[in-house]
């Protein structure tokens, strides 16, 4: 049994072929949750996992749960995948590999014939992204108790369309109920999204828990005027005090060390017309950092930097949390587990901290839970350039595997 | 004659009802060319001339002209209006004044029974504003041969509709040819859009020319990434970059004088997602002084200071002029009549340069020319706050009113 290994090629034949829903034009992936492409990765999905025998449910949040059947079905599954959603412009591997290393572990226990104890899940998580809906990884908060169906289903997107109106759209608002089955154990493999596995040259990260992050959106208030006729020294142009404020955080970041990872990502001026004054600027900050207390005496430094900025530019400002993650670690067990096959496999591997949040880290609350992650090239994701190795993406399935066969056990 | 007014309570009743068309939550109008609302307000304008005896015709560019019959029709018109469309967020007096104020001495002419020599027109010029096409006071380029129409009609919307099939949509596609008709001379009445007025206590600003005008477009490219896991260091971050190019380019307009206005009212950032590392920011500049060579220096030493933020940061830059407007002076024998009238008239005024562009800037390079600004509350314009008192109103339709009926002579 420790010979058994995935198939590479059918694998990264997989990936390919789903990389083609939703093919941007700089070589990525363009799919956001519970779009039309959505649809389509997720019919694709559905229809491979039932040709290769599973039973498929999906639940009130669009969860969709692919189960091989155990010898002993009254064991909970042992489950693992991640998303097939991404980000506007986004790879072809960040969530998809998760889902698809699943698939490929069902496909090669059928190819062997080797039936397991405990039943095995594969998860396909509802918009891990949080692009449309303003926060990520709340199918999966909802499945692990972390959040109320409700709070979700009735987020909107920049349209005025809700989560669940655009879920049933799509078809997938499921009749299984939304707040979780019982797992054994929940394993997610996904490319590292950072340099740094790449830059040791290890095949496998052994994810020991993630850092905690903490985000805001920063409103800047001033007064719109005439882009010819209103003096400099008479403005209050919001765009300005944005801006300041913009590269004060970023300056912010460098002055810690271990440096924490803080990002404007999105930004919206108005009414954003060449000859106004803009008057209003709204933007997000994502700050991340592995220790809490770091992560909350940076929130306040980044309050009272803007806070300056606006009271030098006599312009109002509103600075709201509005989600917090503590750190999150990760279950002794499975980080063990993964340790030690990366070991017996005889593959390089490391301990390492996850940069990113991951549906993994809301399961984490709810059952033992573990993570493997592989390289992707030169650490760049939530990209259209994201890439990854086909022999290093087969190396973190084939530890997946026999995680997954220790965790469900061999009948 | 000396001694006739126009009705001020009239006046401010139109602009009122005008203002309706459009109007904001936050008491401003948002009516932007070749939309329903610009086809609505333009169905009332064409409905009031007609009322006040008109013959209203429509050229290819969308402009109206309502002409009052002079005794001899084979003379030139004399020429006055403004625009009628308005900024996203723009208030009830910018251009919608110059139009409605010719409306007024039309029907002050028609209550006191005055018939003029030479007719008079009164226009709305189409798209003043720029706002959807991306550049301003195109079509009374076009009538002043500065502006081929096809170059006009083709230009597209962010949604991808051009100017002309949104002129047929809404109707207003004339049968008048575009390239102008003889006029004698142009007056355009208008709310100054700045504090100087306002702050020397005059109530008429006698305009002597307007202030050239360079607007750019910047492009930042940088690379995408996650927010969560690509280290601080090896971030190439394009909205830091544009937020430093920002600050710098404001900075610099302080370091002149006399002050220009450098103003960054549009930027996009993408892919715009509050957790990827911004890969692209496009902002625009716009920059103003009533010296041409100064607005060739800036131009240089705002390029060099975008250059340079983006060396810095491991950016790429493109940095292009889009238009270029040379400083504008009026003509003469019409700033004269205007000045004189006002000091007949016994009302407070004063020589002043226009910080915006306007129609009238084309019409000088066509036709003798002239401009009469009345205050604006602290110089607020482009904003839904803008305000104007009827008796300023009244004062510089009275003025507009006088030359008029110089420049037509009295039959």
């Amino acid at each position: 049994m420790n010979n058994l290994r995935v198939n590479s090629e059918r694998l990264w034949d997989s990936l390919m072929e789903m990389g083609r829903i939703g093919a941007t034009a700089g070589g990525g992936v363009g799919r956001l949750a519970l779009t039309d492409l959505d649809r389509q990765a997720r019919d694709l999905f559905v229809r491979w996992c039932e040709q290769a025998g599973c039973v498929v449910r999906v639940d009130r949040m669009g969860n969709i749960f692919a189960r091989r059947q155990g010898s002993d079905d009254t064991r909970p599954p042992v489950m693992t995948g991640s998303h097939l959603d991404t980000q506007p412009l986004g790879g072809k591997f960040d969530g998809i590999y998760g889902v698809l290393a699943g698939l490929e572990i069902v496909r090669t226990l059928n190819d062997a014939g080797v039936r397991t104890l405990a039943p095995i899940d594969v998860v396909n998580w509802t918009d891990e992204e949080g692009v449309r809906f303003g926060s990520g990884t709340l199918a999966s908060a909802v499945f692990s108790g972390l959040c109320e169906p409700d709070d979700a289903l009735t987020r909107t997107d920049l349209d005025g369309n809700t989560f669940g109106t655009e879920l049933e759209r799509i078809g997938y608002a499921g009749n299984v109920a939304a707040n979780g089955h019982p797992v054994a154990a929940f394993i997610e493999a996904h490319i590292e999204q950072g340099p740094i596995l790449e830059a040791k040259g290890k095949t496998i990260g052994v994810v020991l828990g993630a850092q905690g992050q903490r985000c805001f959106r920063v409103t800047v208030d001033g007064e719109e005027g005439h882009a010819g006729t209103l003096p400099m020294e008479k403005r209050r142009d919001a765009l300005v005090g944005a801006a300041r404020m913009i590269d004060a955080l970023n300056r912010l970041a460098f002055e810690h060390k271990p440096h924490p990872v803080i990002t404007v990502g999105a930004l919206q001026v108005r009414p954003n017309s060449r000859n106004t004054i803009p008057g209003r600027a709204v933007f997000s900050i994502d700050s991340r950092h592995p220790d809490n207390a770091v992560l909350a005496t940076l929130a306040e430094r980044m309050s009272q930097a803007c806070d300056e900025i606006a009271g030098n530019a006599d312009l109002a400002l509103k600075f709201e949390q509005i989600s917090h993650r503590a750190t999150v670690a990760f279950d002794d067990g499975c980080i063990s587990a993964i340790r030690d096959t990366a070991s017996r496999l005889g593959i390089a591997h490391m301990d390492i901290y996850s940069g990113a949040g991951h549906d993994a880290c809301n399961l984490a609350r709810y059952t033992p839970t573990g993570m493997i992650f592989v390289p992707c090239e030169k650490g760049i994701s939530h990209n259209e350039k994201e890439k990854a190795l086909p022999q290093d993406l087969a190396a973190g399935c084939d530890v997946l595997l026999h995680v997954m066969l220790e965790r469900a056990g061999i009948s």
